[in-house]
């Protein structure tokens, strides 16, 4: 029944989002040390950090810099984001950055507001600007990302009939720039989603848009994570964004040094594949590595399993 | 596709489970005061303790004293575990205990010698006494437990063949004995499950002994406990075992207060039920107030999410 993929590819999120999220701004120095770690796993993108506001994301203020300190390893590419036009032109300026142009769609005023200021159709609107940049600069577009897809803390459960109109705005302003559809990366950004949600959204994009290549990026806030991937490989999916360690949640209080759970683990979801004889191209063993590398760095624990418990090749002969 | 259930039912392993491996032995107050808020919960069944070897299990050896300690809640069975008949008849004695009989099959030599001494087929061969054992005290068989099915740290793979076999032998037993196949309850004791193994593990039980009631008994050892617990709702599997907190991990090293994952967690998968529209009976509020509980015994963060994270009610209108 299930239509699984052979090969799945893992985009590294922790260098950006899983520090992005800490108080604490870790030295530099430790970060491009995760960063030099994780590009021997075999991750063939890693991003290292986004070109955003210093001013309310003092955490990824150095990135230009972080790009000159990372050892660039020939076949990975050093990735990042930006929320707005200035962004990206730092971006372009930066040195070593590979560049990933994408759009950025909302489902959810509430939270388009406070990340962008603006409404969601205010910033579906403001993407033929970017199509018209990303052009003058010569480039295409790789990906859209569509966030909160699945449900929002401050707008409640989000239907997939928005998240589809999004795409239908997104379908529209491809065709009248003459450009392919991107890749549609869905965001459960809140944790919201479940695994027939995920089915169901997939489905839905499937039949609505058959030629985009669909990317999932999802949260372990509520413990589903590894069971939505499991469902977006039933479906076929064959790119996801996840964080070493399950790098990204915020602390939380209670014990004083323990955490929500963040973006999905890279290592537990690799162990799933390879268990189930999907292929990533990934070294478990040195994904551990670079875990413990990234909770060392934290210095508390993340809520990665695999990290703790190890994979299972130890105990076969 | 998917052959979901309406209505699953947990039963609760944390009070047992989730202490046994704790070197500290905790209060027994603290445990009373546990298992009183989850009878709270909607729970129908929870483990309270095991009959067991004192010397090998001295966090169990107050079990008898325990089950006096609980206010008893109507319609809550309070139920308990044993390794042998001399287990068993201690377990008769305790005053509030509900007997479950049940058999118990290894499918792995070595675990076997560790906990019972014996080879697999000698302790299979046993069955037959406790047949006999719970008769002369006028008890069926409810349910039929197989350790390690998936795999064991002491010898690697099991191969679902082996698994079968088993089932043969206690189909074998259970005709000689003229009673019907009772629940089977097929344990990943050591984390060595996957989601595409589950299927494969109940469609094999499924095929040789359609009649048999099928329970399942993850660890999240290594990430995948959710993943495998949506794959065996996804085969119509409507009863699991599961522990509130995740309890029932190893401490690790490390950062010194830090533990492997142990149970799936009780209200985590609730949470992932309720959001299938999948009933369980159970207040997912109330589970997390237990939840908290558990930690505040353990004294260090337990692996669970909805604990940290909460539910989605308070979000939606």
């Amino acid at each position: 029944m299930a239509d699984f993929p052979k090969f799945v590819e893992f985009r590294e999120e922790g260098p950006r989002e899983g520090f992005q999220i800490e108080k604490t701004i870790y030295p530099i120095e430790q970060r491009a040390e995760l960063i030099d770690l994780l590009s021997e796993t075999g991750l063939k993108r890693i991003m290292v950090g986004s070109f955003v506001s210093p001013k309310y994301v003092p955490q990824m203020a150095d990135t230009a810099e972080l790009f000159t300190r990372i050892k660039r390893k020939p076949g990975v590419d050093y990735s990042t984001m930006w929320l707005n036009d200035k962004g990206f032109l730092n971006a372009l300026a930066a040195k070593n950055a590979h560049i990933n142009p994408m759009l950025l769609y909302y489902t959810s005023d509430a939270f388009c507001r406070r990340n962008n200021n603006c409404t969601m159709a205010e910033m579906a609107a403001r993407q033929k600007d970017w199509v018209a940049l990303y052009k003058q600069h010569g480039y295409g577009v790789e990906t859209a990302g569509i966030t909160t897809a699945f449900g929002c803390n401050f707008e409640g459960d989000i239907p997939l009939s928005r998240v589809l109109d999004v795409v239908r705005g997104l379908m529209q302003l491809c065709e009248e720039s003459g450009i392919p559809v991107p890749t549609l990366s869905i965001a459960d950004t809140m944790g919201w989603a479940n695994p027939e949600a995920v089915k169901r959204m997939i489905g839905g994009l499937r039949e609505l848009v058959p030629e985009a290549r669909i990317a999932m990026h999802f949260h372990d806030t509520r413990g589903l994570g590894i069971a939505n991937l499991y469902a977006a490989l039933e479906m076929g999916v064959d790119l996801f964004d996840s964080a070493i360690g399950g790098l990204g949640g915020c602390p939380f209080g209670g014990f004083g040094n323990t955490r929500a759970a963040g973006n999905i683990s890279t290592e537990d979801s690799v162990f799933m594949c390879h268990e189930m004889g999907i292929e990533t191209g990934l070294d478990l063993n040195k994904l551990i590595v670079a875990a413990a590398k990234a909770e060392e760095i934290i210095g508390s624990p993340l809520m990665s399993r695999v990290l703790h418990s190890g994979g299972l090749d130890r105990f076969r002969n």
